[in-house]
């Protein structure tokens, strides 16, 4: 199974109607002043759940034959597959580090999902959920290397296009590559071919580094304040997306990303966590090749109070 | 002209339709725990603006004639007509008190609005507001007491018809009445004829008044910290939709508003003003007739940092 079409993008678009919100973009006056180009937001921190991840996680899990669903997860995605399951009567396990805090288990078990612990790495979590997946008749959900998942991230590029007239380039945000692949698909699949362009931590450079030596590469330990952005790897199927249909990649440095944060919160007004604001980073150090109206993708709002009290600050 | 219909609101929803967003409605499962009963949270924070007044301004504004439309506000409302104006390409003038922060002032003007300063009192902004638009060419928009913007604010009340099938109550924030005016007529002209209750703070309790004393009652000198709730006496639309369609009226103290505000950050991770949390405070004080199953409209998140970091403390 390769990666998603335009066609599979419209149908997730279909099954996800009703609980993914279409959410709003719009323009942030003051972004625009700031950076010298039209500046508009693609608002997922806007979603039930404030975050992307229930477009893919509905998706995929809508169509699951099996009796219950599996995902190893810690934090965004953990959260997207138990609100899915929830509404879609799934049983739900989700395998999360020894070390979790206890503010992120209380919200995933919150939708009814049962918590594992297993590991501190996220290689150890993903064995552990297939091995659960395999003995309970339910389906592993990957986070990212997933052509339905992909195809429900994908419904964020499809509602970019069909809300905004004109655009040069889009920012997105870069963990395991699901959403930018999604959306890079979405738009090259049609008339217009916008420049997409990924932003990424400097300590979690796999979609910089990928692009480059034209094949995956797994960072040895990616570190970041946006810890939605901290995979090791693109998968086969993101690393295929993006290879084709990404323009290129910038990597932002853990100020940077920081202080896109509070820009976002002090001039936008918009509480976005740092993994959602990473993509203004490029616009605030002016990088080349944006053109004059840019999107950003705000991809989540999930701030812990202790980083949200730090930008407020 | 008297008060909207079903028709007007269905009519307004069409006009609005790509512009403001249709909200989420989401259960939290943490404030059902909390509150023993199920509660969802209709999300008119997550509007562009994150605020509902978008409905009624739109729907207002995208029907005037005239070159240029006038309002008086110091706050959402101001907003909220600037914001449409822009994307109707209508001149848009907004009176503010004298007194006006400059955060506020910032975030009109940033929609191209012009700023007039004119006296400290809500009737002084409306005596220049209407001169001004008698003498260029302009409408005058009210905040609540038009039949269009409550058509307008009634498309809310009309999704959370659509979004959801069951609910035994409603509690709405209550300012000058507007949104709870076209919330009970798009809910109480349909079958399904759920309680609407509308929330307001003790030191404002225009709504609680007049349905006592059965007439518009005038209070001396509203205070809140819900500064979105601060009118000092229903329209005669809004007072008509209310007397017929509203059930009740709970006050909350600035304490309970806080409070509230806490929970809806803590709890259910929602960031809302101080006016868009207060409907949640009959139900964290387990006033009676709510029924099982309870909506409360969370109407805007434009919360200031100072009250932000009070309740983040």
């Amino acid at each position: 199974m390769g990666i998603p079409g335009l066609r599979d993008i419209e149908d997730a678009q279909k099954r996800i109607a009703g609980v993914a919100a279409r959410t709003p973009v719009v323009e942030s006056p003051a972004l625009s002043k700031l950076s010298g180009r039209q500046v508009f937001l693609k608002l997922e921190c806007f979603q039930p759940i404030k975050v992307f991840k229930i477009r893919g996680a509905y998706n995929r899990i809508s169509q699951v034959k099996e009796k219950g669903v599996v995902a190893a997860s810690s934090g965004n995605h953990g959260i997207a597959v138990a609100y899915s399951s929830r509404l879609l009567g799934k049983k739900c396990t989700v395998v999360v580090p020894e070390t979790i805090v206890r503010e992120k288990a209380e919200t995933i078990t919150e939708y009814g999902a049962e918590l594992v612990k297993a590991g501190r790495f996220s290689h150890e979590r993903e064995t552990k959920a297939r091995e659960i997946a395999r003995t309970t008749d339910s389906a592993f959900v990957h986070p990212f290397n997933d052509a339905d998942v992909i195809a429900g991230q994908g419904t964020c590029g499809l509602e970019i296009s069909q809300q905004l007239r004109e655009f040069d380039s889009v920012l997105v945000p870069v963990g395991g590559g699901g959403l930018i692949s999604g959306i890079s698909i979405a738009l090259k699949s049609q008339g217009r071919k916008p420049r997409i362009f990924g932003v990424e931590p400097e300590n979690a450079p796999k979609l910089s580094g990928a692009l480059s030596a034209k094949r995956i590469v797994t960072i040895a330990s990616p570190s970041s304040v946006a810890d939605g952005l901290m995979p090791s790897a693109l998968g086969d199927l993101t690393y295929d997306a993006c290879s084709r249909f990404v323009d290129g990649a910038f990597t932002a440095s853990e100020e940077e990303i920081l202080d896109a944060t509070r820009v976002m919160v002090k001039e936008a007004k918009i509480i976005a966590e740092p993994s959602g604001a990473a993509p203004l980073a490029p616009l605030l150090s002016h990088r080349e090749g944006l053109g004059e109206r840019v999107v950003v993708v705000v991809s989540g709002g999930n701030i812990s109070r202790d980083v949200l009290l730090r930008v407020l600050a």
